[in-house]
């Protein structure tokens, strides 16, 4: 089977336990940049090419530090997640803002940022106009409907909640054009941990025609082509990881075709991936507190769902590997699992594993996104540290775990009873 | 359509949210204790029967005090858990102790508090005893195994996590007796949200002839046993409710043939029902802050996923009103959604409602348990507040809502960028 690499072996994991406790995830920072700029290199043709982070992927300011200085921006969705952007050195269109059931308020603080706002609804115009004013740029989310076919984890288009019509997105941009409006994005969002490549380049052509449709429709010139992100990252290790150079030389083919021709190069294309950037760096490590055998074998960890919701919500793969065991063999079938108080709460089903003991470390792959991000305080679970595994091989607390005085600060405790 | 009543009509909401902006949680203080009574009541029959409310379903402080006080226990799983019942007043073995993957820490403090620690696995008699000595009170999860079917929710209990085999069972009482333990309990807990009261009558067949088994096979007299939980509640207006009185009369047919002769009589008979305690007493109010049609039409509501998770999680029902709106005809067809950046946040798919405008009041249904509590910041989304509506009818904030500096309290921001 293949195997997937640590950055850390089990003496230099075990060494880290003793500062910091398990559970807690570790990001590794060499990885994590080299990463960014082949991303970049990639798409080099394209002049001011920009990833915009998906905050809600791993929403630390350690991290978006290091992407900011790998010349990435964000992609917000929330009040939090601007004011985020903000306190992390993120200004202006670095920032864009996209969000499909939003309050005046977060309208008003993407404006204020001066962010690229990317409406969601053609009803939006007008809220954003009332809480903010339109501002010079505006982006519009568009929803293929059933031009195209989505995937599991996102749904199929015409039955998602996001975005614009095809006929709704030309009157969006003449409307806006009409007030004054004077630059215009166009995004779409129609996969999720996609790992077919022809499935973006597909994408990119949807765009760029319909670019040239808006301007042949609104005269609006689009400016900025947001493909979304949704690239897939290969959680399995014989998973194929998407084609990046092969999506840009189509990408380019198809800016060829159809974006020069139609008088709109130079036009800026941006992708808001998350998964791809952070995925794979990042890793949960656990210690084993029970190893015991009832109907079947289970393992379980000192981690949960408060952890890592993916495999307990969507029966999401996450490899897994016992440091100090890499040479065993395979010969076991456990169930993996955390401590919560729900028998969802698995991290594995049926995995072939070396023989696992009460006190091994065992690492959870590729939970540098949706990881951390997605932690509940469910039977009242804390959650756990963020550690950056720094370039020069130190290794920094970038969160706090937390403690039981965070799970009680909202609570407001009656007269202690007699 | 049957429809679902309100303990708050429209007006009296409306001025509540001038104090308290939406969302927030509201709960009934009247309904609750009116149903812990008719609860009790139904199996007074039993002496000293008592319910351990499953602390994970609720875990306010004001909410599990009402429930001291109407005389029932606490169900913990986590320390956590048992640090808010020690604060919130319990004692002792109105504290019962499970877990299924328990590190030392939680087992000593389950032992400080003289909690009825029930034993998850054979291998965890080693563990306490090691963590904290073995008291004069143990409890063993029974998981009946292919001998018994659990429902969607909780799998087949052949597959779960939890519990000792038929096997293991026997020898655990037979260890634990011979180190000098004095009292027995037995648990078990197999299905969740089961309206099924049949499946509850075999539950107590299963424990009443295994409490048998155990005292001819061990020697071991069982003086206590813990139905669980998993008694479900009519989120569907046209579901039917279990039926408790039933439940109860056949349980007291069972003791009679099965507990009375073999000389286990008196022995305690508890459960440790959540969701049936304060799931159908919540509501979850927010406010619609868009109406939109698409490909579908979309109302988008102020809350999300954050607030509750069950619909998007699980596809789960919650029934929704208009408040105001009652007498009209329901002749629209909605997506009712949160406002997270994933699709799967929606709170209802074509659900059919009168017409809804900007600004309605949408009140959740049935939010009463695994609403709050399942919360999560994903997005960089925040906990709502949760409100109780006293008896005399005043309300009382009883958590407050979170707020960024909470969202950012784990965090560390590196040095300000230049």
């Amino acid at each position: 089977m293949a195997e997937k690499n640590l950055p850390l072996g089990r003496e230099a994991l075990e060494k880290l336990t003793e500062t910091y406790p398990t559970p807690f995830h570790l990001y590794d920072e060499q990885a994590i940049r080299e990463n960014a700029r082949r991303f970049y290199k990639v798409f080099d043709w394209i002049d001011g090419f920009r990833n915009h982070f998906a905050v809600k992927a791993c929403p630390n300011p350690a991290i978006l530090s290091i992407l900011r200085e790998e010349g990435m921006g964000v992609d917000c969705s929330s009040l939090s997640e601007l004011i985020l952007a903000e306190r992390t050195g993120f200004k202006g269109e670095e920032i864009v803002f996209t969000s499909n059931d939003t309050p005046p308020d977060e309208f008003r603080e993407a404006a204020r940022l001066g962010a690229v706002i990317n409406l969601d609804d053609i009803s939006h115009i007008g809220e954003l106009e009332r809480a903010a004013g339109l501002p010079e740029l505006i982006s519009f989310r568009y929803n293929p409907g059933k031009a195209r076919s989505g995937n599991v984890l996102i749904g199929e288009p015409h039955e998602a909640k996001y975005g614009l019509t095809g006929e709704q997105v030309l009157e969006a941009y003449r409307i806006t054009k009409e007030k004054g409006v004077k630059r215009f994005g166009l995004h779409t969002m129609v996969a999720s941990n996609e790992l077919d490549s022809a499935y973006f380049v597909e994408t990119a052509r949807m765009l760029f025609e319909l670019a040239v449709r808006i301007k042949d429709g609104s005269g609006a010139e689009i400016e900025l082509i947001n493909m979304g992100g949704g690239i897939g990252i290969p959680y399995r290790p014989d998973d194929q990881a998407v084609d990046l150079g092969y999506i840009s030389e189509e990408m380019q083919k198809l800016y060829r075709q159809i974006i020069v021709p139609a008088g709109l190069d130079p036009l800026k294309v941006v992708f808001e991936c998350g998964r791809l950037v952070t995925g794979p760096y990042g890793f949960l490590v656990s210690r084993v507190l029970h190893v015991s055998r009832k109907y079947k074998d289970y393992v379980g960890l000192d981690s949960c769902m408060a952890n890592l919701m993916r495999p307990g919500l969507y029966g999401a793969y996450h490899h897994i590997t016992v440091p100090g065991k890499e040479g065993q063999s395979f010969d076991h079938f456990y169930d993996v699992t955390g401590s919560l108080c729900e028998n969802s709460d698995k991290f594995a089903i049926d995995r072939q594993l070396p023989k696992i003991e009460k006190g091994d470390l065992v690492v959870i792959h590729d939970t540098g996104a949706h990881g951390y991000s997605m932690g509940f305080n469910y039977n009242g679970k804390l959650r756990s540290a963020e550690l950056l595994l720094k370039e020069d091989g130190s290794v920094e607390l970038i969160r706090r775990a937390e403690t039981i005085d965070d799970y009680f600060s909202t609570m407001r405790f009656p007269e202690a009873p007699a």
